[in-house]
């Protein structure tokens, strides 16, 4: 029997590697088990096309211990949705940690889960965190009491190593990063606005904003 | 119509990071077409217990300009499997690269795909590279001729924009770099033996072990 629980909500066009991260990281906590949420039971097709099989629905859910939402275009359509509103808001309740990477925050913040607390997001949604009365954070992770958000998808990296620490201790962090031989050596030095050329920064901001505007 | 193909092999028991961290890097590439492919289009676990679907199999499988072969202990059981690595071996023939994440070197290396070229793999495996005769080399992604290689897991991510700066440029690369925030901040100095305190390795290789004893 697992001793702790977390919950990975995910949901059409989300971005896959704001969850897959995290689930790699946190999957490998002894004694967990992870629950990968839906609406209904069927394939969820993400916003690059990998189709993923959830394992419960918000219905069928057990309490958790951990909530955590991943980002993506196919959660401005969320934010709205009573249903997974509720949902996040149920089960944030008695949760140990409720936790986001990527634009994940800004579904927190719908429901009314970030207010008065740092958070952090995509560099190219930072701005939004404040409209639902979180203190926007520039960092790879934030922590403030039981919210832990991490930044853009990759983050979920660092985000699910530092929600381990918190879990389990460094030692089970530090193992598992090994393990996941997480050393890494970016071919470029352009992984946030601060140091990429101002000309990829426009490509990178006129890419995002084509997405969210074609909403495919 | 994609005018490139990519096929990413996906196996029961494969480690779902070492292919859905490349993945997300690469169906960002533009006119581009991610097949995810295996022997039949039955739901594969990984070997953490996600579910995920697969796109086409062996029989059905276009031809491909990339090549890619993912880690995890069940790929061990694919090493003597013969229609695996004749699929391995005829679309190796024609594809532009031949590419690896993590132990998916061995299985290139069980086909015979590696022999005379410099490889790469997760650390705790680097020794048995030899065996297939490749040249072992300690490096994050491994580039030889039209081989390539990343080591464990999350080099995964490392080695996709590797590949993607050969296929389609630099100015590409870095900007997906930018959209996937890849500014990575390990919470710990231990990603890899050379730096990770020596209990930790201890504790890790006794895991891995066990793991590779138990099969499941």
């Amino acid at each position: 029997m697992a001793t702790r629980r977390i919950g990975m909500l995910i949901f059409p066009r989300l971005t896959q590697l704001d969850m897959t991260g995290p689930y790699e990281v946190l999957a490998r906590l002894p004694d967990t088990k992870v629950e990968l949420v839906a609406r209904t039971l069927a394939p969820v097709t993400t916003d690059r096309g990998m189709q993923i099989l959830p394992t419960v629905t918000y219905d069928s859910c057990p309490p958790l211990d951990v909530v955590f939402v991943p980002g993506g275009f196919g959660q401005i359509d969320l934010m709205g949705d009573v249903v997974v509103l509720d949902f996040l808001k149920k089960h944030a309740k008695n949760a140990r940690y409720v936790t986001s990477v990527c634009t994940g925050s800004l579904l927190l913040g719908a429901a009314g889960l970030l207010e008065g607390y740092e958070a952090t997001t995509h560099w190219a949604f930072h701005e939004m965190l404040s409209g639902f009365g979180a203190k926007p954070k520039e960092a790879r992770v934030v922590v403030d009491r039981n919210r832990i958000s991490g930044g853009g998808v990759t983050a979920g990296i660092d985000f699910g190593l530092r929600l381990v620490a918190e879990l389990a201790g460094e030692t089970v962090a530090k193992t598992i990063q090994l393990g996941l031989e997480y050393d890494p050596k970016p071919p470029f030095n352009c992984g946030h606005p601060s140091v990429a050329e101002p000309q990829i920064v426009a490509i990178a901001m006129r890419q995002i904003e084509e997405r969210r505007a074609a909403r495919d």
